[in-house]
């Protein structure tokens, strides 16, 4: 993106800042004059700034900036997926069947879509190697309950629900509406979507190919 | 990013080009002159290219390029995890105990460090649904074989693995160096990591907090 002169006057202000624009001509050989328009560019780019009598300094990257600005710019309901709910009085089987038939590594457990527990595949293959019948026991008994839960609200950040997948080392987490029951001291949360590492591995890719601004 | 005045020359340039800097200027009531620098910043942005006798053209969008820079330059040799190997004769029950004791959701299967399967929690969580007596079953007959695998090199980009990931709808790849055996037609594959959407999930975070340069 930098020309190669860019480039090597971005080099000689990181290195010797602050310099002055007639220090920066002498080492290049060039006359002042002829430097001006790069100079401008790496000011207006934010990559150096310039401070009366004492020269140019260099002042990080901002190419990092504008990406992590892209990025927190990104709200958790524009890039969620449906969830994939089954009622609270499911076997474990059938939550199961649920995962496979809609492909997905993480099914919700809710009672009129109030989320009241997530069971995951690890959920189930630990239970499933632990000699249990699926078919007769409840999902009730395998799911982590709502009470334990991490979830996000549809308003934050992307980068928030990937913080907590990775702080609680979860594959997803259910988004949801949060009210508070103040009288009977409890929150109900209201389902919304999922949020996963797949959704946030799409997010990377349309970053990295550009399609996010 | 840009100034204001930056941005109506570009949104100018956006509706109208070709259009003379002349007849910008024209437009924002000052000399052409005065439009100078903000022309040559834009020019060299590659936001605007400028043609002989005809004017300015609008290029696209550099500011966007500018950002999936900073993805495109990651490599997965920066950002790989160790993997998490079982011998080719193991049981698929010694399989789901890596899986846990080690906390991963896939398993490679090699012989001497050539890779010659993959393991899910999806295909162990199936097999133990039908029924199967994992602690009898060889890994080999639930994994997916390395013909059928889809991998990633070291120096590929971050991007790259991210996309096949999604593409091929797997949560992990191996990470191999690739070794034709051109005399006997066939590839080894000798793991050096392994890449998942945990990694890239990791990755989002760290560009989202300007972590990554």
């Amino acid at each position: 993106m930098l020309s190669e002169r860019q480039e090597t006057i971005l080099n000689i202000v990181k290195e010797q800042s602050p310099i002055t624009g007639q220090h920066i001509a002498a080492k290049l050989h060039v006359t002042r004059a002829a430097l001006r328009s790069d100079l401008a560019i790496l000011t207006m780019l934010g990559l150096i700034d310039a401070r009366p009598k004492l020269g140019y300094f260099f002042t990080g990257n901002k190419e990092k900036d504008l990406l992590s600005r892209v990025i927190t710019d990104i709200k958790v309901e524009s890039c969620l997926s449906q969830p994939v709910v089954v009622g609270e009085h499911t076997s474990a089987y059938d939550a199961v069947i649920a995962m496979f038939t809609e492909d997905v590594g993480t099914v919700f457990v809710a009672n009129d879509n109030i989320l009241v527990g997530v069971v995951s595949r690890k959920d189930l293959l630990r239970t499933a190697l632990g000699n249990n019948d699926l078919r007769s026991l409840p999902v009730r008994m395998v799911m982590t309950p709502a009470s334990k839960l991490i979830y996000v609200e549809p308003e934050e950040q992307a980068l928030v629900a990937a913080q907590r997948l990775m702080e609680y080392e979860v594959d997803c987490l259910p988004v949801v509406n949060v009210l508070n029951r103040e009288q009977e001291d409890r929150k109900e949360l209201h389902i919304v979507g999922r949020i996963s590492k797949t959704n946030i591995t799409r997010l990377f890719v349309e970053c990295g190919l550009g399609r996010r601004s």
